[in-house]
């Protein structure tokens, strides 16, 4: 298989957002940390972040199991918010700082590479996000970081969250193109994997800390994707841009 | 009441898009003489794009009524055409042709005010579209046309055709903000009344020639609205832009 033949019929390239394209657990931890110093508490504001990220997939997977009705990201997020708040035991902040804590994901910074890497490939494709992220996080993410998306895909649009098919299905059909038209930019090998069995073509860019200094996971492209790339700037010369 | 008071809390800024943000009749008839010309067949393009846009609200009212389940306007749009098509007895061209005329609705052309006036308000406010145009209709648009979206919301988004309540309610909701936050920008009254009737704040913007030459509805604001602008860029400056 040569690089041209398997890029071949892209017109899509859409991200995966939390670690591909933002590394949340810094900006998560920084404004947990501003968040516990005005109640003057301490706190390892980098252990809270972990924490509250733990909680994501878990409260997904209510949804995905059907034991819940799809609600969007930002309401998961409030939850597990205050459960993360009573673990770490920092109750009894007012409700409006605790909304903001929980805005928090709607600020989060870019890889350095991202922005102009996003511009490049903006020239010879459309570019749209395929995160669980909800379409007003996204948004307002995007005004915040500078990121140039023709479109906010993925999981309230199909109404489904990642790694379910139908979150990908769903997303390439609400931009009128077939999976194979599509590929996947992701830092995680099972988001990837998922793409890939309902016809998504695939590109792996590692982003070895996005968990911190000591991520052992996803460090390396696991599957037969069609791009490794060392960030979205090489991404861009690999589709051509 | 003083404009100050009536635009208080006003945080996203969201568009009605056929005739308000783009010429279609233009744009459309430009299109189907194109295509005429093509099969070497003599059409009225502007009786054509008139009759095709005709059977837009018919089409829609299947969906509102319950009647058939929610389909993007794309698909509606290419049951009309071939309706439309068969009036004119412009049978016989080929599905790639007709295909490509179908997405003529993707290539329209923005009034002359729109783009500097969406650039304005767009450094005071969220800016989105709140239109029954799909998804990927939307966003084909926005790169044809330069139009700086911070958000794609309506039809697709809330799953539900204007001037259905949840079409404006689930847009709102989809950013999350109260509707009294939102203003809906439209060059048509019943949309307007119809936003109105769910809280958002309202600006009539009047576009005389969308119609063509002898239009003879919406030519005037006939609503308590907060705004009356004669285009985006008086939109842009009422709103404090």
């Amino acid at each position: 298989m040569t690089l041209t033949q398997s890029i071949h019929g892209i017109r899509a390239v859409l991200f995966d957002v939390f670690g591909t394209v933002v590394d949340w657990r810094s900006s998560i931890s920084q404004e947990v940390a501003s968040f516990a110093k005005r109640y003057d508490l301490a706190v390892d504001s980098e252990a809270f972040a972990d924490r509250w990220r733990a909680l994501y997939q878990p409260a997904m997977e209510r949804v995905r199991s059907g034991n819940i009705a799809f609600v969007p990201l930002d309401q998961l997020h409030r939850e597990n918010l205050d459960q993360t708040l009573m673990e770490f035991s920092l109750p009894n902040a007012s409700e409006a700082d605790v909304v903001n804590l929980n805005l928090a994901w709607h600020r989060l910074d870019p890889w350095p590479d991202v922005v102009s890497g996003l511009q490049k490939l903006k020239r010879g494709y459309q570019i749209g996000t395929l995160s669980n992220g909800n379409i007003d996080l996204i948004k307002n993410m995007a005004r915040h970081a500078g990121l140039p998306w023709d479109a906010i895909l993925g999981a309230e649009v199909a109404r489904a969250y990642k790694p379910q098919p139908q979150a990908y299905l769903g997303s390439a059909a609400a931009i009128g193109f077939e999976p194979s038209q599509c590929i996947l930019v992701a830092a995680h090998n099972n988001d990837l994997k998922a793409a890939m069995a309902v016809g998504f073509k695939t590109a792996f860019v590692a982003r070895p800390f996005e968990h911190g200094p000591d991520q052992e996971t996803d460090l390396f492209a696991e599957g037969e994707y069609d791009i490794v790339a060392q960030d979205f700037i090489d991404l861009a010369e690999q589709l051509g841009c």
